[in-house]
């Protein structure tokens, strides 16, 4: 007597290691009936896909906010749709949209799962505390949700 | 690893151009897992609908009235079922309802696009400021769109 | 680009005449993709439900209760997964309870459609006031399906 | 250790009896920090604003549409702002309006007691089955405001 | 048992003639216990708000937009407060923004009151089918605020 | 004319008896359109979930602490998709969580059904006053169940 | 720069012990804007208050039930209208309706403070775990609410 | 006809600079009916209120934990009650709470503003992109709330 259905899980955060790529392979070996979404992670359309699509902008300030724009039709239309929020702090840059994307998460009743080494346990104090769950591998997000989902 | 599931996208606003037939198309080449949905085109009948199918009223208010209510239905429940809305603001006419649809969308936190010319740009302002995006060719609605729901 | 996906029509109200075999009927021929759903119409069964399943009552308010119980498991759900809500009032007998499904769609955002006939307008005034349609005929409410959900 | 601060009471539907003042009197009675609130009672006055205030209809369906609309802004935004709401079932008419007061005060999450005499126990089961109290007697409903709002 | 405590009015669109106050005048007189609000109607501050406190953008849209948020700040957070909103449209301009401001009080459940003159009654049907009154006059407005409120 | 589509029901509290195993038998032997749903419920699986994915806790309540975190990330889950929320109460211990369960459904104005013996109709006399209908025994959900989905 | 007007904090759950006598002396010596409200704490009058003001049931099912209903109307509307929701947990009985009163609150998103002895600790990791603050003697939750509503 | 009652407005983020201070002077200058409210702003205290109350945690870990519960209860209140957040970014440190402080208001709706230096333009852009306005002074705060609360 599993869980229901498919499950939308959304992976935020960190674009520059591959921690995406290790919960999809533990998801597909575990066989469960998971969909993962995630933002464009490919760094560079990501920053320019404002500018790409809807007309250059001399002055950086806009030529970011026409990209953020964009980049927010998909991660607050995933962030409501999604079951399970997983969120990733690399080791490397200020990653303030991956912490932006764990309040809006919890604003909205969504169960949040923190991923982070643990040098960054007191920065992150805060949003570990309104987690469920704070996980240092992708290999533990993945044992979470098989847990979730699948675990008779 | 793209965005899940089938996306519903509500094309608000203007009915006397083809830009709904241009966004059908790009999303059919872009084989894009988007259902479009829009209100009644048919200006015609869209004008008629309470009173064809409710019986004639003599006063033009309560002709209006009755078709009114008839579309709302049609109209109100598809913003509240769809991921995102477009509102399309064409050369003519008040197209008060677009601006309508746009204030309902937004209410109910739908990530919202805006399709207009670039002379509506100032009378637009208040709207386009609470769009994620503001596009002025419906190319440009199907390039988003892309990019939202398909971009690895 | 017609509207997407399965629409629910919550059919509430008299038990008494075959107007839901009507709309049934008619959204058939249409090949609309309805689901109508419904109370459950055999008056008998409804009374009794409670006390069927959870024992007898010798009070006759308490015997009442339990069936209301058992039977708002079903309307309840209904009407908050439901995308249209129909209500329809009878020449006959109180039907409080159909006023108050019309209520409940209403505060939940649902379409609501009356059905009635026009010796009712007057008691309905307020109902139909808050309903985006008021109809006379189940044939009616099919042509008004029709087009909110198959006109192009 | 008592509950805090005013308690706004909405109280719906019959008209044609002075359950409201009897309620009024025990409130003030029993000193509770209670506002009752109400629809206008005055049945002309409550049929004709529309009329009177927008001007005239030929047709009396538009007629009683337009005060229907006017009345509805008082009754949903009281409804929206009680605490409790108590809704009376007369013995006379057809009270349709106070059964949707009842559903759209339980859609919102108000706790709700109804009033009304035993012989509409049965018409009215779905509706006390939704509802926290049924009282006989508007002196029971003043009880329960005062246990409500004022036991220690 | 007149209605409770203080209302708040919102008092949306056209900027360009003295309907503000008009209804502010017939509610003082009228000793209602209302407080109206809107957004900024002085023109030019409006438009220039936001390179006035933000810093001045070379790019007209840019202007615009910065403008466009500093007064959506004023403007969501008082339908989001506001227990009634009233919209009116003018003679002139697009006033899409009057319009956006109705889809987004209905959206939220608030009555709207739409307020223009019957030439646009064609161009507003949509929005007029959305609202609970439709009045010519400012007068009028007061008229069912005193109903609303203050009837006994 | 049915209810619609498939129905999933949470079946929270008591897993040291075979109660979920007599709805499932029955809900397969009525083919019923239902998916059960439930917490985990092997015990020390359960209670050890947070330390085995997540690492070793000393302090016996830490590590109770992790394991209701995972564990909340299914319930919480569930009975925010469930349509029907099931609690059992069992013969032994304290079972708080799923009291708190019946809450957590409660408020979010999901149908509930309780099971449980007669012996704590007055312990659970709250929690039976909110729920839709109180059994004694599986069968009787699956009869509910029956009623709720499939009757005619 | 402290926290804003008054705060309400619910104080559910066990009757047989001084705990909110404690915290409301705590309260009223720091001088805490607070508002503190309870159920109702007389054991024998929350048992009987449905059909002392209902009328007498022969069945301890709906004698029970009857004070369940009218309990409600006032324990719902505290818990929807505090800003803060304190959970106590004795010794002794059940106490399933301080359960189901924690799991309505995290529904609703209000912030939760369990308190009870240490011993509990097992049987309550769920709810614990859904809390903020787990307190064990009424005193931490006064310092609790002085960091939260008074320290600069 | 300005904006109406008091206006909470909520201070999150940097804890290292007079900004506050600076908007809170700004505010009583221009005599504006605004309360501002923030988290606690001693460091120390701040990170430490969870054992100083609750008692000593050996783990670095949980001693965190428990803080950021007992921050929390604070801060999400203030955020769910807040007309408008404002979230400051300093020079230094990751403050990913204040980004998650950004996102939570901006799912529940709230007008946000931001407040930091052009040298995190690139990497606020997301957020920005979700405020309403983004600010680099705390005067500059201030006039947006003037124009906002009190421009005639």
């Amino acid at each position: 007597m599993n869980a229901n259905g498919t499950w939308t899980v959304y992976l935020a955060g960190e674009i520059h290691s591959d921690w995406r790529e290790r919960i999809d392979a533990g998801v597909r070996e575990a066989e469960l009936p998971v969909e993962l979404v995630a933002p464009v992670t490919d760094h560079e359309a990501s920053d320019d896909v404002g500018v790409e699509i809807l007309g250059p902008e001399p002055d950086k300030f806009w030529h970011d906010h026409k990209g953020a724009g964009v980049n927010a039709i998909r991660t607050q239309t995933l962030l409501r749709r999604c079951d399970i929020a997983v969120v990733r702090f690399g080791e490397k840059y200020k990653q303030w949209n991956a912490a932006f994307d764990a309040g809006f998460a919890v604003a909205l009743g969504k169960p949040l799962i923190t991923l982070h080494p643990p040098e960054h346990n007191h920065a992150l104090k805060e949003i570990d505390g309104a987690a469920q769950a704070s996980a240092e591998t992708p290999e533990q997000v993945v044992e979470i949700l098989k847990y979730t989902i699948a675990k008779e």
